[in-house]
């Protein structure tokens, strides 16, 4: 049996597109807490676009790389719930992930990690074609939480789907080219180049070529670019909106010129 | 007295019309952690559109239901803070309940239910004419969660409003009529009609006849209805906005026809 | 060492401009609880309009003082985050505070306070130009809740930025003569006069005269005044939104008439 500290520094993080202002956040707040009174919930986000899996996979990513290992992250963007689809957990990185089999994954997944479908119904809250979010995937971090383990949950999964988007970028002599991954609140579109040491003379980006800048007051009110901190190249106006005054949007192409 | 264990396992759940950008959440948090440090706080929303009492009771319904027995729960959507109204603790199917007597509690009133009037300013933080959610509701929860006996607060309360749109329903040999009674993030309008195992042919509203389908993505882009996680009719268009779409709105009448 | 009982109660409340669709303020969580994974966190707000340092520091001033002594607030709205502006730890009141010397600490510092310069690397995440919210800030805060002394991070910071707007009141025998401060969620706006026993007769905003009323259902659909539960004037109208209705604005003169 765990300790009490061991069992009270438990983590269930939630990342979902369900918003804040209904009932759904809370009542899987309370699934879990009914099942594991002890464990430490954390909200990722529940502003995810309703039904943007993509934008869902990249803050899953983006985000559960900071917490401890351990960690049990539960992501429901599901516009497929009640389908076919799988019900997944999936142990990676030393993390565990329990979402719907659509994508939501793609970012998290690194060899060798382990995939089951949820299937034992013993850990429900109840069968749910609407929402299993509460009644699937919020019972089964929780029951997770609590040491069973993760045969316990199904048999293993195969084919697991995955989007490319975050590696779609194009290496050349003089330049790398990739596109707009996500757009955040103040309106910076991160890309998905990572110079990763290589320096960039400038982007260019809907025929504008930009500076790249060191941090964001550096170059006050004209669109430019910085290597963000987790090493994405980002477009953004200081005190501005780089996404309404360029017109950036998800997927367009950008290039980055390499130095010298 | 309370062992640690016990103590830091108490739950308080907040639902306010407060939003999220204002001082006012994070002070009856204050209160709250001031007075039992180790009660576990969790947010049910702050996002109720603000003096809707009646949308605030319908989450609050929706929600306790899946928290442990012995939670307690605050909610305080109080347009008449500082009048005459009465601040409430309610004990009802297990659970506390701390609010203004204005019909917020009044799906979750199930005989036998124990009520008092707040009246004791011991457990106030101060009075309050314009702040009761931190001064009043958020001590008073706090207080009950350290295991002060609800007696103690004040005198037992009669005649608590409530409202009875809920439970508005007209059953007939051919269908149900009903009314809508929450409209959430995705533009799903949720009724009142509870089936409990009948069987829906179709469901109308606003001369529409929609079909009855077993969960969103079986029915793509076009108005049609399901029987929610909850139970209830709910009616969306998957990958649409149905409030939108089909200018829905609350108390809107639904009938729903009964199969053969 | 510190007992179990101890560490769990400390706390950490963060507030911030970062708003919640992102990765950012869970980002910011996990490095906490990686480094602390028994202290409590508790969201102030993410919602500050984006680098209104002003709104920031007087959220966090209304905010703090509901918290117990020993509580440790990191406040992050940081437009020049990568530029020289020093990153502070402040112990002030009993309280500390962790963030950018930008004048977002402008209302909680109290002789005697002690302000630090962070800038011991060992507790950072990392060096970030960009992101020192996650990578400085609430570092330094989880490494503080373990007990860590505030000089270890760094020698003393002198000249603090500050702003001068809540003390921004001019006194008369007949008259107060302040401005608004802040404007919350529901329209109401608070003003920086705080009558503190002084009876108001009535206020002028506008050109308006404006009764000053107990509680705001007193007097319905008009505007008027009330004195707040922080003892400031507050302009609103109830069931309305006076912000909209008179236009009101941030740093609009207000005169407060004292009676007799």
């Amino acid at each position: 049996m765990k300790s009490l500290e061991a069992s009270s520094s438990k983590i269930i993080t939630i990342l979902t597109d369900f918003g804040l202002k209904d009932p759904f956040v809370g009542q899987m707040k309370g699934v879990i807490l009914s099942i594991n009174p002890h464990v430490r919930i954390v909200d990722i986000t529940h502003e995810i676009e309703p039904q943007s899996v993509e934008d869902a996979a990249f803050v899953l990513y983006e985000s559960f790389q900071y917490f401890p290992e351990g960690s049990i992250h539960i992501a429901v963007v599901d516009p497929e719930v009640g389908s076919q689809r799988k019900a997944l957990i999936v142990k990676s990185q030393g993390h565990y992930f329990v979402a719907p089999d659509n994508g939501i994954l793609s970012y998290i997944l690194k060899e060798p990690f382990y995939a089951v479908s949820i299937e034992n119904e013993k850990y429900f809250l109840r069968k749910s074609p609407t929402f299993q979010g509460r009644d699937v995937f919020a019972p089964a971090a929780a029951w997770l939480s609590k040491g069973i383990e993760i045969n316990e949950f199904g048999g293993p999964a195969k084919d697991i789907k995955v989007f490319k988007t975050l590696y779609d970028i194009q290496g050349f002599d003089d330049k790398i080219v990739g596109k707009i991954v996500y757009i955040d609140r103040f309106g910076n579109a991160i890309t998905n180049i990572k110079p990763e040491g290589k320096k960039i003379r400038q982007i260019k980006i809907n025929e504008l070529i930009l500076p790249v800048v060191s941090f964001y007051s550096q170059y006050p009110h004209k669109p430019a670019a910085v290597i963000n901190s987790d090493g994405f190249i980002e477009i953004f106006i200081y005190m501005g909106n780089a996404k309404k005054t360029l017109s950036l949007e998800k997927k367009q192409t950008v290039e980055a010129f390499l130095d010298g």
